[in-house]
């Protein structure tokens, strides 16, 4: 029997050392493919080419009988290390001979955005709280300036901004838009276009990752801009700042407000948090890490996001009065009311709950994969 | 140009066709594998093995210049399929010749568990509402009686079994532990095992699945089922009741009368989902996703799993304190007091809060992967 498994075994090591091999040789071909871009101007991420790409493999795969699922997970993991390799270097879109400037460019987003701007050719100039006597030189002939610091900044930096270049288009990325754009159109007379990356500061790539864009003023000539953005694979989708702000208080806001009250009554219950994760499945450790991951990060960001949102308070008055109802429920242990209501909520989602179940139970095995339930208790 | 980038495709195309030949040569020899394991009574899951192998995969990736990270998630992808595979008929490592009886066989988690027993070679019997009046001989000879019936029913079920064989093991697999465990001390002088598998049963396969083992009596006699589950690759946890009720009121009713509460309140604003979903971020896509997930299930068992925990109310009475503290900060606008709340309770969360931010980040990377931002903007 031993014998038997070990034999097996050397098999699957020699299996894999193929394995290796071809998905170095992989590598080394799509590093080629991203220099061809490169030169061509092509964009990172084709999603018509990619959707055909994958219904080839999955046929391929099914007539291998190999389950096409498994073949599409593999390549979409392999593909993302196939993006980050494709970029070290960016056609330019706009003319090179302009700077961008950054203004806040050595935050966290600041610095990715100087970062992408620079493999493209731009030469990039930063301007930071303590350059403010220099702004009206680092802004001269700028082909862009981007506007990336602190939301509760944002408006104050746009007006003291000095005159641009009359053809400089003034964009921000902050995560609200309607306040940010009317302080652009004031301040700057020329094109405006308000964005806001529907990402952080933290990703590798930026392909397939969403941007939202706001139309401001003269869009025909920030459609370099776009292209740019493009050009390094995302996907930018056009809103209206009314529309945009509206969803984001309840998106963005009102969910940041509600991690941090809960994360905030657990720590006054004083629960005991080993015990939780020790305890957890893989959903209720989800949502424990959803909530945690708030905990990390800057508390002066998501304090002056929440402050930001104007009509935070009276959603969190709703979300009360929904609350008061619900416990009364509870209290009378009224089951058919709380069923009563568990269906209004279900009607509201409609066919979207069971998608997003499916989706939830697709990431949950993923990350069911990645688990190692040994590690987790000793940690 | 073009036919410089046709020619790489050709040699990708070519390239992952021999990925597709190594992943089902790979498992065939998995599948090889798996019947050794059977015939021998080995567990389908084996930590410290696992943990060698991917020591040894990471070493030889690296060294062939493929990013070791990228290996590990493409081996655990293809480990779960090799799971499902091998698991067509298990060992059994109890008597055969003992049927098992699955009081609410009917039930999604009692298929679950019938079906694991069937395929281990036992004889399982079903024993439903409408059977009750076969209860006692259904009963007749059983090494186990597992109790899967809904959570409000649990007990009253327990207490109307007929006597069982005085080795017979009685189990449970119900959410909360305390109020089982003491009624099926109470029905049943042999021995008896309280057990809570941290899964929903739409898991295809038991490995690294967690379960909660809750000790009634006589531990030595109920080994061969703690055994089985492990056969099945599922880990099992020990932990009293009273721990396991207090941290599952918090983890399971305390975050689903949350997630309800969140969702009726979006449905009750009239928030446009469509807009919501559009202009989500990942993360807040994922927060959505794990909100909207519970409205696709059924809304009997969340408002009983609601309504059998007993603290519960208390509970939400000091989540409505926070909420009205934070409230309170917001409305006055006090920065400094946003921050020092958010500071307390990042600092209950300690170390994990960077360890859940890390992994969540991983895991959004995998949902990023899956991702196609054209198709959910038609949809």
């Amino acid at each position: 029997m031993s014998d038997d498994l070990e034999s097996l075994r050397a098999q699957i090591d020699a299996i894999d050392r193929e394995l290796i091999a071809v998905l170095a040789r992989r590598a080394a071909m799509t590093a080629a493919i991203g220099t061809i871009k490169q030169v061509n101007g092509l964009p990172l991420y084709a999603p018509e080419r990619e959707a055909q790409m994958f219904a080839e493999r999955r046929s391929q795969a099914q007539a291998a009988g190999v389950d096409p699922d498994l073949l599409e997970d593999v390549l979409r993991r392999v593909m993302r290390d196939s993006y980050s390799s494709q970029q070290a270097r960016f056609p330019a879109t706009g003319d090179r001979r302009r700077p961008v400037v950054i203004v806040g460019g050595h935050g966290a987003l600041g610095r990715l955005f100087a970062d992408f701007f620079a493999r493209s050719g731009y030469t990039v100039r930063i301007l930071e709280r303590n350059d403010w006597a220099r702004a009206a030189q680092l802004v001269a002939g700028a082909g862009t300036v981007l506007i990336a610091v602190p939301i509760a900044d944002t408006c104050r930096v746009i007006a003291s901004l000095p005159a641009l270049p009359a053809d400089c288009v003034l964009a921000d990325v902050t995560s609200i838009k309607r306040a940010p754009l009317a302080a652009m159109l004031a301040a700057h007379p020329g094109p405006v276009l308000g964005l806001h990356p529907m990402f952080g500061p933290d990703v590798r790539s930026l392909a397939k990752q969403v941007v939202i864009a706001c139309p401001g003023r003269a869009p025909e000539a920030s459609q370099w801009l776009r292209e740019q953005f493009a050009v390094w694979g995302a996907v930018l989708r056009e809103e209206s700042a009314e529309q945009h702000d509206r969803a984001m208080v309840l998106i963005q806001a009102m969910r940041h407000f509600s991690s941090m009250l809960y994360g905030l009554f657990l720590a006054r219950e004083g629960a005991d948090l080993g015990a939780l994760l020790r305890l957890s499945s893989p959903i209720y450790r989800l949502e424990l890490t959803m909530v945690g991951r708030l905990f990390a990060q800057s508390p002066e960001l998501y304090a002056d996001i929440i402050l930001a949102a104007e009509s935070l308070p009276d959603l969190v008055d709703h979300y009360r009065a929904t609350l008061d109802d619900l416990l009364a429920m509870v209290r009378k242990g009224d089951r058919a009311a709380l069923i009563a209501a568990f269906e209004d909520a279900a009607a509201w989602f409609g066919d979207m709950a069971p998608t997003l179940l499916h989706e939830s139970s697709e990431l949950l095995r993923k990350a069911h994969d990645a688990r190692d339930p040994l590690r987790e208790v000793r940690r």
